[in-house]
């Protein structure tokens, strides 16, 4: 049926009609007290969002351009760092570095695994004469809805010294809680497409005063990405070039939704929507592709059996329930489908979704559970989450 | 009033309510075929505008942005360029030469001068050994409303035949033709909050086939911002990064009304918004900043007499006319007052700058023309242009 899509990828999520109202409304000049006051409001809220006293800047690019701003800034070439990689995001962050002439060290693991915080407290541990300047990692790996664990690689970070520790945070940003200041992290990028309801177009850094120690003696090339601009004008609520207005109308109406909902609530329904569609998909007998222990509050990727098709279930879907499921990536295309419940997603989403893969399945002639059963499994889990 | 604010300032500029609702709309994944088909629209019409039958690429940055890509992706390091730099964007581009190491000579002029084509000439003759591999420079400088002459200093790059053009025609595509292949220029850049009657958000750049020859020795670092990528996916209808979706259904509708008014149509309406305006300053008594041979066709500058206050002119035109011009920038803030005309701008408006324009400096007591005049001079001039 036209227009009635249901977004159930990783990005773009859905976007709240208050959200696309304000950002239908005419420009304004980027010079004005008004958009200042817009700007500033944006700003703090997203201190708030990120848990931070500290700048958290705003540029017009995606999620990749917002990390590699967040890694270029404060780095020089040839500096040693260590590079997670257990997905296409990793990946990515090592292409940067390499792009950058950067002694980028990967540290593995496979996808749908997470990274293993055992060889990162080795390799800063071995580091004794401090040559590890950063380590990069993703937290939500998006392409595999492995959740790292970012509280205990940041430990041994700690433990270091040295190192800054920059996050791809682009899925986990707003979905689970990440205390910026408290935790000490350096870097933390994330996308406007994602667990902050809107459109994608904007990219968020936090920057800590450490790193902006490092940002001093840091010598890559930058113009657009370089942060220095962003904070240096973030302080009198402009920014150093023309921002996307209508981006921070839309921003400033779901930071208020937000708001109005409360941290702790936000990070509980993400938990809640992640359980009960883990919950569910496993009462259908399928397998999750990343386990309990490890899984993403943003994304679950399901790995079908053999005999059943994921490129068949996310097509019909599609088509006959106008619910998007996103594919897999890379190697994993058409071998997983990913379940995006971030942002602005509610309960009744996920029973929505699990219904109607209930019937796709079933006409796909899936037999591996009984009738009923994954929307069973998730009433009961819902049942329980509110006693 | 509340919500009757009227942009004539150079960017953003009026957005026309089809382009704001169809932003309005809720967003559709990247990789979809739907996606896909509007990207491509939207890639054809690009080359519409720009009179080129290669590759015009769209990325989730500034105007700014854009041009640092269209620099930075085909020179390496401590390469020979020359600079034209007679404005606040000439300057910019010098800046970025720096950031990234170019060898650069700048070819100053005065703030509302153009540059001198002659300068450019001797240089490029001068090199015989062709070390100079680009010519950078801003086509309309917005922060003079000064037009250089691509056209003639085009013609000295094609007689040098080594170095590449690469054009800041941010304010001037779509304002102005730039008939990209017949010119043989090799970058051109632009942002959607000008001529194209969108929100900032998007940036463009058109690449020359020889530019892409240069992009595959060229060595200075770039991820998001490496055209090779979009380029690459723009073949297949995608793109390397997240797009913003609802920018590109914005784009996809002020394309279709750019093309249903026609190319020649779109130009000649900001040649008379030019001519317009100008004549009616200039029958205030108002000395222009930049003289008619070199006035861009998207903003005029305006510098009044010792006796009025350009800062005054700017306030009450807001207060009273809820009219947003613009102030000069750096040392010419406070000095003079642009006028932007460009995009979704037509006549009348132009009519109601002028007289609002008129009320403004009676109020502030400037008794340098007839009351009535700047008017008069308006409406015999767009009544010629009728004949």
């Amino acid at each position: 049926m036209d227009n009635k899509l249901m977004l159930m990828i990783p990005g773009p999520t859905p976007v709240p009609e208050a959200v696309l109202l304000a950002m239908a409304k005419h420009p304004m000049g980027h010079r004005t007290k008004e958009f200042e006051a817009i700007f500033a409001e944006c700003t703090q809220d997203l201190k708030w969002l990120h848990q931070t006293s500290h700048d958290v800047l705003s540029l017009a690019v995606s999620g990749t351009g917002a990390m590699e701003a967040g890694i270029i800034n404060f780095l020089s070439a040839g500096d040693r760092v260590l590079v997670g990689d257990n997905g296409k995001f990793g990946e990515r962050w090592a292409e940067v570095a390499l792009a950058y002439g950067l002694n980028a060290e990967i540290i593995k693991a496979e996808w749908g695994q997470p990274l293993d915080s055992e060889q990162f407290r080795e390799k800063l541990e071995a580091d004794t004469d401090k040559q590890i300047k950063a380590v990069i990692l993703v937290h939500s790996e998006t392409s595999t809805g492995v959740l790292n664990d970012l509280e205990t690689i940041n430990r041994h970070v700690k433990a270091h010294g040295e190192a800054l520790i920059m996050v791809d945070a682009v899925t986990s940003l707003g979905a689970t809680s990440i205390p910026v200041d408290e935790w000490g992290i350096d870097v933390v990028a994330s996308g406007s497409q994602k667990a902050y309801m809107m459109p994608p177009g904007l990219g968020f850094v936090a920057v800590s005063p450490k790193a902006w120690v490092a940002y001093k003696t840091a010598k890559l090339p930058r113009y657009y990405l370089d942060l220095g601009k962003y904070s240096k004008n973030a302080a009198k609520n402009t920014t150093p070039f023309t921002p996307p207005v209508n981006m921070f109308f839309g921003l400033q109406a779901s930071l208020q939704m937000m708001k109005a909902e409360g941290l702790e609530n936000v990070f509980a329904r993400h938990k809640r929507l992640k359980e009960t569609t883990r919950t569910a998909v496993k009462a259908l007998g399928l397998p999750l592709f990343a386990a309990d222990s490890a899984a993403s509050p943003a994304i679950t990727a399901v790995m079908p059996p053999a005999q059943l098709d994921a490129q068949k279930v996310r097509t019909l879907m599609k088509k006959r329930f106008d619910i998007a499921l996103a594919d897999g990536q890379d190697h994993l295309k058409g071998k997983i489908f990913r379940i995006g419940h971030l942002g602005f997603v509610c309960d009744r989403d996920i029973l929505a979704a699990i219904s109607a893969l209930e019937v796709v399945l079933r006409e796909l002639g899936y037999e591996g559970f009984t009738p009923g059963a994954g929307i069973a499994a998730a009433a009961k889990f819902l049942a329980e989450s509110q006693s």
